[in-house]
């Protein structure tokens, strides 16, 4: 008797987390070290001292009732104000409390603004591979999905065929960079092109077309490399920001929804967001870890530990003869199936207790993510099983 | 251009919400003092000092990867099992952790449970007066609220109108208790007979009907009262609980779903609503809390505080000429609005500074609620007011 569209979901349930749990039962039979986990996004480097540090401060030093009490939907004013400072200070923004509403990590985040905009059967756009979850926060608000396929050379996104598919019935496109599962940072140049093309189509459609960014991988980047700031490229960008990543926080679910002044209808869609917040029975970001984020605003994770993984992995596997893509940033290395079925490539792979996610689970088949945010000791231990992987599938 | 659905809620917006707004304006321009803020739940008695030293403690002696990572989506398998031990101790009941989902506050477990039900156009009965959240969170998911209106002289459910509007729609039924906003609590007689009914009906009409109870008020009871265990009269229940008024932690988002293993299609529905968890964007309740409340899980707030207010506050108004429902838990109060239209009543209160929430957005019209969840200064000082006020309306 449970609904019917959950039936559906039930069944195909996510093939990720369904990893998780097979991976902790694989770990209590062979010893979590004989286990190569790589199938969820699970930060393996703790928090940074300052947070637990700041928990410390916050549960001694301030009044319970202001501590663990109601705020407004939209979160602690102040906390607002310190993110707004805090991407002022890294953006050459202007941005103010009014412009930030807390969430329940980037997941609520992005429900709460689709909430907001979608009508049924309003189409959101996504670039191949991405984040299968998407798929369910659209079909949460009746909206219908359309996809580009990727560019599989560089795994930029695919403007000319995004160009192609924005029609009168676009509400919002959804970006993700440093991407999951490709570890590729959307650069100025795709950014740039991707804000003419929204500004064209919005003027050809007289319609608003929102750019919502899910950016929970902002810190983690490699190299140097720069991660644009995505409004500055369209002024009709929602930023979703989650902690979970950049200070290791998933299981606390906080993160933020930004909204820049500029963006049309500006205030309703606030009043929308924060309207949302509550009657998604989010009602209001954790209060404790709104209270601790403000206090090591400027504290990031060790990036320099998932650095190492990521050459260790992605040299280890080429040698193998693998062929990978190398990540720019987030945790996750996206690597050709050496056959045509990804998901068999990835039951191959755990015969040699190497957990690794199918690339259908991304919209890209052929291919398998590895999410390298383990110890480094599993990336160095599990390479010797790569190896002999890669030996029955003939690729040596 | 945002959604059509949210125009409308925005319009709308919350009653409640607005006026803690207000009263957040009115303090800093009158001085928190004379302002008597009755709008919201937002309880005034401190978290139980074992909240915060549980807090620290944990903080202090859990590593970090544990503390604030993901864990499965339904929660901390060991919080899950302390909670059902702590059931079974109180109600003589043989639950376990995989009866239990962890959830991001009782809003968050009811959008979960109504999303694992809910087929568009399903109907859910509820009992005016009722929480008016629950329209929307029925709305989300497509469902029809069907409202039984209300018993005035006891404020129990009317069981023989439920009865005849119960149909082969119905998906389920929704009950409060102690409830929001009359602070009746549910009589083993009246559990018993609406078992009975679901009982029948279902039969009848070949269905599964849920019960979903929201028990977010169930340790506030006075004067010894008990606050009867409803799964124990209908086998299709859900329980939805949330510490924010047993442990005065309403902005930490923090309660379970509890699901009876004799629940129709208990393993479709435990999958669907661990699911909806995840796709609804919580992903799980926030770990830190989790593993907080599991260490106080036999604690409860200070009712004693809420029972002297209720006593001065039922007497005061009583003396003043109003006509009040006497609380038997929870931490309102029911009052007959002196006039026909108690929004133009809460606006009249509002000259005096009493910030009162008309009885209409419980969709029980000629009433208030006051929510004495305040400093006892605060019902003490307001009784000069509320008597200023009868004056004004001739009620004495």
């Amino acid at each position: 008797m449970i609904s019917k569209k959950m039936e559906k979901l039930v069944a195909g349930s996510s093939v990720i987390r369904a990893m998780f749990e097979e991976g902790k039962q694989m770990a209590a039979k062979y010893g979590a070290e004989n286990v190569y986990d790589f199938s969820l996004g699970n930060p393996n480097v703790p928090a940074p001292s300052e947070v637990n540090e700041a928990l410390l401060d916050i549960v001694k030093n301030t009044d319970s009732l202001k501590l663990h009490g109601y705020m407004s939907n939209a979160g602690h004013e102040e906390v607002r104000e310190a993110i707004a400072k805090s991407l002022n200070k890294r953006f050459g923004t202007g941005y103010g409390a009014s412009n930030v509403i807390m969430t329940v990590g980037a997941a609520g985040g992005l429900n709460v603004a689709l909430k907001a905009i979608l009508n049924p059967g309003d189409e959101v756009i996504a670039f191949a591979p991405y984040f299968g979850e998407y798929n369910n926060y659209v079909a949460n608000f009746d909206g219908e999905m359309v996809i580009i396929t990727p560019d599989t050379k560089s795994f930029q996104p695919n403007l000319i065929e995004f160009e192609q598919k924005i029609t009168n019935k676009t509400a919002c496109v959804i970006v993700n960079s440093p991407n999951n599962p490709t570890g590729v940072i959307y650069s100025r140049e795709t950014l740039t092109k991707m804000g003419e093309i929204l500004e064209k189509k919005q003027k050809e459609l007289g319609k608003t077309i929102y750019l919502i960014t899910d950016e929970p991988y902002r810190e983690l980047a490699y190299d140097g490399i720069e991660v644009p700031w995505v409004p500055q490229f369209y002024k009709n960008t929602i930023v979703g920001y989650s902690y979970s990543k950049s200070l290791s926080l998933p299981g606390e679910r906080i993160g933020y929804l930004l909204i820049p002044s500029e963006a049309d209808d500006f205030d309703d869609l606030v009043a929308a967001a924060t309207v949302a917040t509550r009657i998604l029975g989010f009602v209001n970001a954790p209060s404790i870890m709104q209270l601790a984020i403000a206090k090591c605003i400027d504290s990031t994770t060790d990036v320099s530990y998932y650095d190492r993984n990521r050459n260790t992995l992605y040299e280890g596997l080429t040698k193998c003869g693998f062929t990978c893509q190398k990540p720019e940033g987030a945790f996750y290395l996206f690597m050709k199936s050496p056959m045509e079925d990804d998901k068999e490539f990835a039951n191959i792979a755990k015969k040699y207790n190497l957990l690794i996610v199918p690339g259908s689970t991304f919209m890209c088949k052929g291919y398998v993510r590895i999410a390298y945010c383990v110890s480094y000791e599993t990336v160095v231990n599990s390479l010797p099983k790569f190896e002999m992987l890669a030996k029955e599938l003939g690729l040596k």
